[in-house]
């Protein structure tokens, strides 16, 4: 798809019940798009219909697992764009239960690339990756050209996910980008544990009145990237004619340590409290160290940069779940 | 283990009823260790009972597919080395049905790296890998730093694979070592098709007195291992204190030209003939252009190189099938 403008274009979103990608759906139906949602509601995945509260009128929903292919098809069947963000996120769990790893990360986008094979259509695909494929950082930062050596099972299957993607476009012929996102935060992200991020547990602690827990000593490094630049990016990919065969980091020249990450939380809510504690054995078996992406690829061939500073983003999101709690109470 | 002795050791060879596992488990049972076979005798992975003719009283022989846990764990529970040669070989079937990959080799790969979770044990594990997971070469010859950027489905999974084999060595304690083979060839090898290495079909056609077939103008390099060779390098591989961790080429410093190689086979043969067709499409769009292995890890680790010249392992090769076609007739 070469054209920018979604108004009245067919666009599917895979996971779209999820935190970016009811983010994502959100936007196209701003825009106009004829969206169908996919999202499978599997417990583990935690995406929910209330994400897309207010818009349930201006979009199709199908509870349909990407691994039931008969249902899958028709959904597909006259797409021109897939947003592909249906996945599990957790790297913990992902070691305690591989195997649900394997169907939610691998079966399922082998399953959904099968369905679109057996189109007569060949639908533009923007796959949701993760820096996790790389593994520990032996470089810094990590362009995409780093060594990708997962650390844990999530990794494996996201990487194996992207190499699904890298080969239907290259002997299948689907215009494919792959985004490799980093830690993405915002309103309606996972709050009630790290599932999808320790920012989101340390959000939902802020919000409750309590302490949280930096593990390590605070001086480990991300980068974040706010929900609506990563959802501007997921828009470039699919219309940017220089994307496609594309791997693409999404990131942040800044770079903050853990610690200093905590202080701006602990400023963007006017208080609460942390303290550092040892990683549990579990995780640092998993932890991948220093993170921060180079995303000048991102830069040059999508036009795409962050706008959105933790500054900004921090605020917003607890401005958001504060409401939200407001509502609800 | 690091003892070079297998006599009295209880070694599990998982897929032992194919063609490198069927030799592997020969030279074991010479050397007096308790081999227990597993093999799920699947149709597309081509092991055969008749594989073993000959030594079926002094081994164990489970018909058990690797994704049954239940019944997989008791086989493991006493095991010092499982060889683990379980898989499926073809690069082509696994564009047309790679959901069946994904089945055989990653699925029932991590469904037996989480039986050998559960053990109180940690057997060594030697992992057969394939030189498939790099993808087309991008130096010459390639070592085990190359990227992996596999071509098709098989790859892809074999890849993911290995990995899942590198975690449950760093996060769970298994002292593990990766192989990557190239073209194995010699007695009992599949020569029926083209489904193990296009070396099988050319051997099954020069055997039938037929002309076969190089796909391609007959320049294409690459290097190949005689299976007595693999065989010590997976016996190495198990013993070898220093191969823990690690990951490591097969190959030889002697690469041919396809049409060289058909040469040397024809010499064996004493007769025959071939000739030059371009790639069938769907082979075209997943071959990997000229390949060939710098195993120099594997000789300084494992003290391993390859003894066969193809001088030696052709004609060994086409009389060993040449002999049971006489016993059979």
């Amino acid at each position: 798809m070469n054209d920018a403008s979604f108004s009245g274009r067919r666009v599917v979103v895979t996971g779209g019940l999820g935190f970016i990608g009811s983010a994502l759906t959100r936007e196209l139906v701003k825009r106009e798009a004829r969206v169908t949602v996919v999202d499978s509601l599997v417990p583990e995945c935690s995406g929910s219909r209330a994400n897309v509260e207010g818009i349930e009128d201006n979009i199709r929903i199908a509870e349909v697992d990407l691994r039931d292919r008969e249902r899958l098809r028709p959904l597909l069947a006259d797409a021109e764009v897939v947003f592909n963000l249906a996945g599990h996120m957790s790297h913990t769990e992902s070691m305690h239960e591989p195997l649900v790893d394997l169907e939610l990360n691998a079966h399922a986008q082998l399953a959904l690339l099968e369905a679109c094979r057996s189109l007569d259509t060949r639908p533009t695909i923007v796959f949701a990756s993760t820096r996790q494929v790389y593994g520990r950082p032996r470089s810094f930062p990590v362009d995409e050209s780093h060594p990708t050596e997962p650390v844990d099972v999530n990794g494996v299957h996201k990487l194996a996910a992207e190499q699904y993607h890298a080969l239907y476009h290259r002997v299948h012929g689907f215009p494919v980008c792959i985004l490799r996102l980093t830690n993405t935060y915002g309103p309606r992200m996972r709050i009630e544990d790290a599932r999808h991020t320790f920012l989101g547990a340390w959000i939902g602690s802020v919000l409750r009145g309590d302490e949280f827990e930096i593990w390590g000593d605070g001086t480990q490094v991300r980068d974040f990237t706010y929900v609506d630049d990563a959802v501007a990016a997921f828009l470039a990919a699919a219309t940017s004619p220089r994307a496609v065969g594309r791997i693409l980091n999404l990131g942040d020249e800044r770079y903050v340590s853990l610690r200093a990450l905590a202080d701006l939380l602990l400023a963007a809510n006017e208080g609460g409290a942390y303290r550092l504690r040892p990683f549990p054995e579990d995780r640092k078996a998993i932890d991948i160290g220093d993170y921060a992406a180079d995303y000048s690829a991102a830069r040059e061939v999508l036009g795409w940069r962050p706008t959105f500073s933790l500054e900004m983003g921090l605020p917003r999101t607890l401005a958001f779940f504060r409401e939200q709690a407001a509502v609800r109470a």
